[in-house]
Order: structure tokens, then sequence, then C-alpha cells
């Protein structure tokens, strides 16, 4: 029988792909302190092994791509911590989401792009979805992608 | 009765703020580990709602300014913190402070920048405020901020 | 008799430096939840008191000195863990790197660069050295240093 989160996802449509491999010699997750903490690599926006937004901010990507690409982030982001912990049930709460957002440097709209984000960890995780969150610019990123995701989760004992 | 901290505030002649409220689908802290370890989000420097420092270093912002931003960025993380434990008392340890600088590509002053968040971390907590610190350049910020602060904290048992 | 991670450092040939001294009013490490948790300020690729790299990839760094720019980041790092820890042998996991990339908004291959870190954290732990890992551009660092990582390690009980 699948989990109350993994329902939820299917619900909302979404399958969670095969984790992505990290890029080099680094892991795409770490679970420390006994199993309560685990901290997920920044993910890019890839997509069946290829990065599906790449560019700008404020130059050749529009806001709305920059959502798709923030929330695409996070679904890779759920993928691996899928495999760190089994059941995504067994997750207590979004302890922090750190957004990066590739733009140019009269862009100021970051927080409406990490929110495509922000708004899928609170459809799928309801209240511990709420999460503390760091969203910053930046020149560019790993592979041109558009955005980058990382983050930190707490997991029940 | 003040607690030890909200006297020290008071003796440097700070007023929190309230806090200030999201700008997006996200919460300005998290606790997690049995209360033990505080998230703050990342905050920029506002003011009675208002964004007070905008623009970036090295060009329209002064070092000055800058550091100005940077005090008003911890004192908006203070205030979450605040809200967060209830009582400053109980923080036994500011165990990382994040700096984001918006700043043109020549900019090197990051670190100058930042002490003025680290200097009134200090001031604050006395030795508990001895924090580790990491401080980078970025093109830009959420609302042209030009400066952004995070926080992560240990709370007594 | 050294340890375990103090011979395999000799085997690789790699003296750790006195750990820098902070540029400012924080401290280079924490640790907190009883020991368990240690944090590592960002550390830029200073040697002999000097920033050994400075300027941007892309533009006058090389890949090849990006990376040796970012393994002498993560050498003043472990000097610093050290200092906080005693003995490199009570590392349980290094749960997370953080890599900062000083580039032109061109540049594409931060992964790379940061390999350096990552294969030389690996090199000297083993299994324990496989960390997650977030790897973004900025337009400037501190010192205008070419390259900072920063640090989160769980430490034995």
């Amino acid at each position: 029988m699948a989990g109350r989160i993994a329902a939820r996802l299917a619900e909302l449509g979404i399958a969670l792909p095969t984790p992505a491999a990290p890029v080099a010699n680094y892991v795409p997750f770490t679970v420390t302190l006994e199993g309560r903490l685990v901290v997920v690599s920044g993910q890019v926006p890839t997509r069946n092994g290829v990065v599906a937004h790449t560019g700008k901010l404020g130059a050749t990507v529009s806001l709305e791509t920059g959502q798709e690409a923030a929330q695409l982030c996070l679904i890779n982001v759920l993928a691996q911590l899928q495999a760190a912990v089994g059941d995504l049930d067994r997750v207590t709460r979004v302890a922090r989401l750190g957004g990066f957002i590739a733009c140019v440097p009269e862009f100021t709209q970051h927080a409406q792009v990490m929110n495509g984000a922000s708004d899928l960890a609170v459809a799928v995780f309801g209240e511990a979805g709420r999460h503390a969150r760091s969203t910053i610019g930046v020149p560019s990123l790993p592979m041109d992608a558009a955005v980058e995701v990382e983050g930190m989760f707490e997991i029940a004992p």
C-alpha cells in the first residue's frame, strides 16, 4: 500500500524520476545524526538526463519558465530524498531549501521564481513542507542551468 | 523580568521589529531536532515593511551603507529567532551566518560588509555569538536588496 | 601514534597548515549538538597567509588553476576541522560541502572546478568523505579569491 506522500504525489500527477547520478565525485545526499538529518545536494532542472532549462532569468529565461525550472529542481530533490529515506512519509520537516537563480544583475524577482519549488513542497508535504529558505541570484550555474535547489530535511527517529 | 539578551539588546538601543512575513510560500524559520536547531530564512534589510537598502556594493552602495544593511538584516534575523524560541536566552550558539552581498564583479570587500552583521551578533550574544560564517558576492538579490543574511542556531535542550 | 586520517594525509603528501585566523569578527568553526555537528566557515585558497589564487574562472583563471584553488580551500577547511575536533579520525561523515566559484556569467564548468575539493575529501576520508554538495557561480569573493569552500561535518559521539 502506497504511503500518504506517495499518494499525494500521484494526486498531483508527479512521478518522481530515477534520481540523477552526481556529475562528479560526491553523493546526491548524506544521512547523519542517527538518520535524523538528510542533506540533498544542489539539483539542477534535469529531465531524462538532460538539463531542461538553461540560460538566465532577466535575459533568455522568462519568469514562468524559471518557476517551472525551480519546480523541476525540487522534483529532483524529492527523488533523491526518497532514495535517502525509502518512504517520504518519514519526513517530519523540510528544514531548509536553498534556491540559486541564474540571472542578470538587474533581475529582482528571485522570490517569485523560487516559489515554483516552495509551492510544490507545501503541496506535497502540507504543514511539514513549510520550510525556511534562502534565495539568491548567481551569475551562472553548473551546465548553464537556470536554477539550482538544495535541501535539508528532518526525518522521524 | 526581561532576560539577559533582551536587556543587552535594550542596552545596545536595539528594538527588535515585528518579524517580517515571508514574501512567498515558506516560513521565516524552522525548528527541528527536538527544538535544538533553528534555521532562519534569508532576511533582507527591511525596515517597516520596506527594503531600506537596495542596489549594489561597488556601484551605488557604499561600504558604510552595506555594513548598515548587514546589521539590519541581522536584526531581522534576530526578530525571527525570538519568534522561534520565545526567549533569546535559550540560544546557546550562533552556529552559522550566511552573508550574500549584492555587488559588481570587481568588488572585494565582502568581509567588511558582513562585519555589520557579525559584530552585532557578538555584541548581543557574547561568546555564544561567535559564529562560523560564509560570505559571498551575488549579482542580485530579491527585491534589489543590497545584502541578505541567513542563520543557523543551536538552542538549549 | 598518528591516527588513520593523519597517516592518510601524510601518504597524500598533504601537511595541514596552521589554521588561518578569520578576517573579521567571527570564528573559523562552531561545534554544536553535543559535539556531533561541526560547521567550518567558508575558506578561501590562502597559503602562508596570502590568497594564492585570485581572479575569475572563464577569464583570468584556468580550469586547472581553479581545481588547485578548490583543493587548497579544502585543505584549509580540513585544517580548521582538525582544530575543531582534535583528531580527524573522529569525523564520521563529510555531511556537506558548499563550493563558490568566482566566474564570468558565461562559465559552465563549476562542477569540474569543485572536483578539486571533492576528490580530495574522498581521497582523505574514503567512504566517510563522500559528501552532499552544492556548487554555484558568484561574481566575486572576499579578497578576490577565485574559489571559496565551506563544510558541515558529522562527528562521532
